[in-house]
């Protein structure tokens, strides 16, 4: 195990238990407070802008999710982002839903230029609808992929100046340097409600222990799909498979992360 | 297996994976995306008045659910049922807790107003109060429904110009014209958070594909009634038959559906 | 079995199934919900001002839970607690989170200082934070208990004139007078997000039936704890331990809970 594989960065998190700061739609965040809490770190969340200096900076990492956003929600990502970039905490953002709305695709594009991002995470149609590659987005699903999407990734990350992913049967993760692609994973995981949420809260974790985001997003990336692969063995529907998860992500070692992680350069 | 028995219907559901748009409340939120999602359709939730325009074109059906509703989150109701209305997408409202306050019946009264709903669903308690035939609500529960509730539905109906769903041991779907009883379910479904709400998802799944609201509606209710039925093989509490709905749902085959729906007229 | 008894006020609550009110937070409120489903009694969720006049007045216990408020929710707080107060209906406060923004702290002073608080439940952190002596409290989670925790939540309920519920591995529960300490629970109801928030709606259901703020809160625990207890003796991971609680509740009998409810006097 390298000091910087995914092994060694998921000993870290159950060390050092980071603080994730979640601001994030009312479907799925009960979810990402459990699967936080199943790799070893610790959720919060909060968005009154009352509280929002002092909370985020007690977090290692902030994690935006517009799955329900509105003008309000809005406002305290903003808050709350420009107080991380501030104090140097990273910032995950998952643009659920950009590319349904022209509301959802503005409200990104507007985090990502207002804000230093460390990790852009979304499903192909968001990420190819941000990158201008084409794509589609019917209501919070992906519909389809730019052309390419390695390549389209790669060069999105360069120009964003930010470790951009695309999750799919095979993630992409690129800051335009160093891509890594994710094959861990399990098709009954698109089968339920808030998978990609939930890896975005498991990325926050990740980039809360390591400066190296690439790394990083791609060993949460791993770590996630591994729980799913595991939780698969036992479980044959999406809805079991999903309960599953959040006990196979609490008994997952580093050393099974670091045997079980399908992580490649591309 | 008749062009339209509701097997039929779950193909048409299965094949054609509508987008229901969901304004609902933040308690059973997850429920309703994951039950979407299991019958085979795909669940947006979304309320922002800058999105509702898009979104709404987006969607075969809208949910509304005032479980939790405010005034802010009412006319983000109101702007995607006329949206819905404009360009003909049908609209399943759930009146929870109608009765229990003031505000509640009068929101449901205003939304049943000005707004041309394909199907009213509701608890005995919650449908008497509304058709103004005595019944009672204590929170979201049903307290007492009124006398005769077979004939006071197809009244209700008939002076509404909708469907109108009254969900129970026996539910009543009826249009004024025609009336169906469906007797599927099984009593451990009272028993934990959220079936109504769930109920309703599953009809806007069914309306979505078809233009005939009554059989559409029972069909819906059958399967989820069936889905509960199986669960409790193997569930003995409310809380794991729950979980158990989930599976069985996605696991419901067209034909499982033709032959254990318990769908008769009145 | 005394006829204050643990087992005696499960009895009563299964008997006059209490409708408790929560204003709470969007992250566990689907599990504050079934858990009180599961002990028995009645949930509703409510917060619009329109309406919380009327609600309140159906319901014998209010559950007010900070855990993502923001400055409108707490406006709801203030009303439903006066509407309470004038009734006599008693109130359970959960200060999620207090101690780790002002915010909260502050909200949660005011929130004492304002309303008649039939019970105030907290970790260890929140209450020592409150009551003044030292404690610490990162995102929702205790870092740190004041000095003999026991005599502090005497004394601090004796200030407050309320009765207090410091939880964790023993609960401590007084109202300056009468003190106990509740032993039951399970480490793995720690790995879960919601304890906390379920403890405090167990709370609501208790007090709902019996005047006796002390004798109830500790019952309450108990039978929480007990739940969690049966529940670790199928579920090795903690979040199979969460959704077997719910059933473990469920079938919790009176003489269960009688038998093995460990409370003992300070």
């Amino acid at each position: 195990m390298t000091a910087k594989g995914p092994g060694a960065l998921l000993e870290k998190v159950r060390a050092r238990r980071p603080l994730v700061h979640h601001i994030t739609n009312y479907v799925t965040v009960n979810d990402c407070a459990n699967v936080t809490l199943a790799i070893g770190a610790s959720p919060v969340m909060a968005h009154a802008v009352e509280e929002l200096e002092d909370m985020v900076a007690l977090a290692q990492a902030v994690v935006l999710n517009i799955g329900t956003a509105d003008r309000m929600q809005l406002r305290s990502m903003f808050l709350a982002g420009a107080r991380a970039n501030q104090l140097g905490i990273p910032i995950v953002l998952d643009p659920v839903g950009a590319g349904a709305t022209r509301f959802r695709t503005n409200a990104s594009q507007q985090l990502l230029k207002e804000l230093r991002i460390a990790v852009l995470k979304g499903n192909g149609g968001e990420i190819s609808v941000l990158a201008g590659a084409g794509g589609k987005v019917i209501g919070v699903d992906s519909a389809g992929t730019g052309a390419d999407p390695v390549n389209m990734v790669k060069e999105y990350a360069k120009h964003l100046g930010t470790t951009v992913a695309l999750t799919g049967a095979e993630d992409i993760v690129s800051d335009g340097e160093k891509t890594l692609l994710v094959s861990n994973g399990h098709p009954l995981m698109g089968g339920f409600s808030g998978s990609g949420c939930m890896a975005a809260s498991v990325i926050g974790t990740f980039v809360a222990v390591s400066s190296d985001r690439v790394e990083a997003t791609a060993a949460a990336l791993a770590a996630f799909g591994l729980a799913g692969e595991r939780a698969a063995k036992t479980a044959a529907s999406p809805f079991s498979l999903k309960h599953a998860i959040f006990d196979e992500l609490c008994n997952l070692s580093p050393k099974d992360l670091e045997k079980g992680a399908k992580i490649r350069k591309a």
